[in-house]
């Protein structure tokens, strides 16, 4: 099995969601490319660029000490060559809250392993 | 100069949002490749999978009838292989008003040029 095999890149996109709910920077840290080229919004944020700044965040995000709790569904994924990128919807369980997320994953495999390069996130209106 | 070249990456970029500005239907088929693989996500809405979905949606933009105009800032572009990526903000001019989405816009190279694949904007919070 290759790095860039479509396996793999769902284990890496399921490790970017375990490190996300187990509020832990350093799993998140090994779920990430490093470098200026990735980039990262959050929900109604302003694109954050490069890996001190996406660390930054995430360091934030922890820092709230609220866990989250997704169900992904509407996965679609793709390879192509050494690139992958995962499209999904995150449910979010926050509480008694419920919302949802439209999420674009895209990977790139650097020396054998999946890396997120970009992940951006956006909130589904409700109607 | 090859298919994955970055300047033709920008091209198409600009491909795409001279299609959008210009309330283009045909230009923005052809901007786009034709599958069950793509996936679109205006802001705020939920995520459109397949080119007959996505081209509906641009259908029925494009029917309102509003022009728009975009300033693009912040760009960053990346190629790897036969993927090529930009990220960037929309600075959207619509009459008196102005609003920003960033925007993930994933090209892969098909029969020598490139395609969109996906497309993911999303509305920046003004504070």
């Amino acid at each position: 099995m290759t790095a860039a095999s479509l396996p793999d890149l769902l284990a890496a996109n399921d490790a970017f969601y375990a490190a996300f709910e187990g509020n832990d920077a350093e799993a998140m840290e090994r779920v990430w490319a490093h470098g200026d080229h990735v980039v990262c919004v959050h929900p109604g944020w302003p694109p954050l660029r490069g890996w001190d700044a996406v660390a930054a965040s995430w360091g934030a995000l922890f820092g709230n000490g609220q866990p989250l709790q997704f169900i992904l569904t509407g996965m679609q994924a793709r390879v192509t060559g050494e690139v992958g990128w995962v499209h999904v919807e995150e449910n979010l369980l926050n509480g008694p809250r419920t919302s949802t997320v439209a999420a674009l994953n895209l990977f790139e495999a650097v020396d054998g392993s999946w890396r997120l390069v970009a992940h951006h996130g956006s909130g589904i209106a409700t109607t």
